[in-house]
């Protein structure tokens, strides 16, 4: 085929260059709290080429308003006309489904692009959004709505589509990371639950992060990305870090672990395991290296290995970092790498050591009847340990099981939590290998 | 102004969206070594969407042919035949300034994109390249270039560049990283070449590795995309990990530290510094994490703080990871956020506290030569270490200074290495703290 006949790919016409920076994005910011003003902080200060700041609003604005604003942006109140005006990118960071969805649903449907951080809207209609989005000519770029600061889902998109992702494990949650590995030093949850509610790491309700809901929220987002499945959020079932208490650290400890929060999934012949909660992982793995409010995400691909992510998952500026990132690579002309996804359910059966810890009344044949439950589900028993200096009216005592089904587990505890001598609920946690 | 008299911007308009996937792009791969066949083997097997690979051109492309490359795909050994075809992408993977900084001029001046994992050329004539890529329609892109399979270029393209990134520390060679970890472990240099070269990570003459000259080129590429100057590779100084022996490891250990090579840069108040070589690094830092072949990159933003990133740097399948990913962000439509740069000349002087070992004959006198000579510079002595079980004919000890700019240390050194009882050259390593 001689040259002269070939029509010129999209790709290398000159009209393709048309795409790159002719004249600023007029920017619209949705919700002027902490990440809102670090967001304006950056446009203000760095002044990007080709970002414009000409909106903010937020209910009740006047209170909001703050003297290093240039005087060329418009302060409202009024979403509608802020959403009705020439702005061509919505900056969505009120978060939360209602009314931040109406909004970016507006915005998009006038062929307006959406910049956010809304971890819940993405998780829950992400895929619907993303849809109108294309129906309509806008884009939908949502780079700080998982791990903020770090480029984890620019990464995952621009970099590691070439590969076949297999499986995620990560500390998604800044609060609960800061609070176990406080705990990994000695404290006691109520105490460190309180010292992050004093600096602003926690909310007065805790339940968003402490519950796991939120790590589940950003968990799904990386499953749709990385693993290519679109997954209901609600299927993921959380688990509460509030039911790990300084003996579980000082028990985990002696097993050479510490306790995360690990949000994690795998996809392996057809099935798609995904669970949230705290986890033991041992001491020299990378989850362990994380502390305080830094997040991390390991994506283990067929082709590539494990790559590792790690920084400042949530505050303001790491926030607004992402967030101005997504802004520039629309202003660019840059373009997400639509990764297809096929919907799919999630089971949390994953095959893993647990560790199980017990608080009983002490009295003979306790060990005989755990063992034997565990046995009659075919569970091996790995190790029971028992540290000194426990009263017997309240004796914690710790058993650690090879690799076996959740499902499995679960029906032999259910069994184990009827016997008389059972001060409260097992704690069963996975252990990470 | 009322929406109607808006014309529509650019990124909102539907002829925007065009730009997806309408036919496949058509590949030819340059250089059918490790890399090469990777990327085939993700081509033919994960068939990506809009990826169609058409030529492969090797000299002597006989003895490359392989039974399982699809037979619409031509092999040659022309290269400028399949220049003069209808690919769309050029996949450049000889390496090297040429002949393949040839190849890659030709390919974007018919306005074709190249996707490239050649560091040096990227390092010394990126530029000018994209430059010329920009000019006549075509894109160039060079995730594969720095880190392998790690998506250090787009995570920082498209997800940081909304920060201002102060400062680079990267372990950037996988052979050096393989050769100083397993030194760590206790085994000598040239026992651990003569492994890495039998396991394929290390080539007959590893001086490009060992030397720094990879790093190099790596850092001067990360140079310009995170701290925005354009420097010419050359004015980094490397420093071969050859000088560092087993003594060494062991008085870094009772130091609390290892030895790892690090690439490294910093920009302040419109300096630009920037070394790579053997450095003391503590080991409970992020980069005493990093063994075998793994790479890390650690990047620091004045907004966003610290991210790292680690995984493996380099091999077949993780390289081809980031060319095959490449190849998709190109066929989506996504463009590289293209960071402008400003030259900048670079200094090797950092203020950072150093190790220096010296091997001496040893004689009364020599502490209070060498700390006279220090004192003589304003460099404050921090330890003095003399362990125990080395002849006094050929006795190696260690002092540590605080931090201090390397030109004072290199003129305390200078007058130091003449003293009759040296019997080697001190060897003195960056620490970093």
């Amino acid at each position: 085929m001689s040259k002269a006949n070939v029509p010129p790919h999209p790709l290398s016409v000159q009209a393709a260059r048309k795409s790159r920076i002719q004249r600023p994005l007029r920017i619209a910011i949705f919700g002027f709290g902490t990440v809102g003003s670090s967001v304006a902080r950056i446009l203000v200060e760095s002044r990007p080429e080709g970002l414009e700041l000409t909106h903010i609003f937020n209910r009740g604005v006047a209170r909001k308003r703050v003297d290093w604003i240039p005087s060329s942006v418009e302060w409202s109140e009024d979403a509608d006309a802020v959403l009705a005006s020439d702005v061509n990118v919505v900056v969505e960071l009120a978060g939360g489904l209602d009314p931040a969805g109406g909004w970016v649903r507006k915005a998009l449907d006038a062929g307006k692009s959406v910049v956010t951080a809304n971890k819940k809207l993405i998780a829950y209609h992400g895929v619907e959004l993303e849809r109108q989005a294309a129906a309509k000519g806008g884009y939908l770029m949502y780079g700080a709505a998982v791990a903020g600061g770090i480029p984890v889902i620019p990464g995952l998109e621009q970099g590691m589509a070439g590969d076949r992702i297999e499986r995620i494990e990560g500390i998604l949650n800044g609060t609960c990371n800061f609070i176990l590995s406080k705990m990994e030093g000695g404290a006691e949850y109520t105490t460190v639950l309180a010292e992050a509610q004093a600096k602003g790491y926690a909310e007065a309700d805790p339940t968003e992060d402490v519950g796991g809901f939120d790590a589940r929220s950003k968990l799904a987002i990386l499953m749709r990305l990385a693993l290519r499945v679109a997954v209901d959020p609600e299927e993921i079932v959380p688990r509460s870090i509030t039911t790990v208490s300084a003996v579980d650290f000082s028990y985990a400890r002696d097993l050479g672990c510490t306790i995360r929060q690990v949000a994690r999934s795998e996809q392996s012949s057809g099935q798609v395991a995904a669970t949230v909660g705290p986890t033991l992982v041992d001491v020299h793995s990378p989850l362990a290296w994380s502390r305080g409010t830094e997040n991390m995400v390991i994506l283990s691909g067929y082709y590539g290995g494990d790559v590792v992510f790690s920084g400042h998952g949530a505050g303001g500026h790491p926030t607004a970092v992402a967030v101005v990132s997504d802004l520039l690579a629309l202003a660019h002309g840059s373009r997400r790498v639509e990764i297809p996804s096929a919907p799919a359910r999630v089971s949390g059966e994953f095959e893993v050591p647990h560790y199980i810890r017990f608080l009983v009344d002490d009295r003979p044949g306790i060990v005989a009847e755990i063992t034997g439950a565990l046995a009659r589900e075919r569970i091996n028993i790995r190790a029971i340990v028992q540290k000194a200096g426990y009263p017997p009216h309240a004796l914690p005592f710790v058993v650690t099981v090879e690799p076996c089904k959740s499902s499995a587990l679960q029906r032999a505890l259910a069994s184990i939590r009827t016997m008389d001598c059972m001060l409260e609920e097992p704690l069963d946690l996975q252990m990470l290998e």
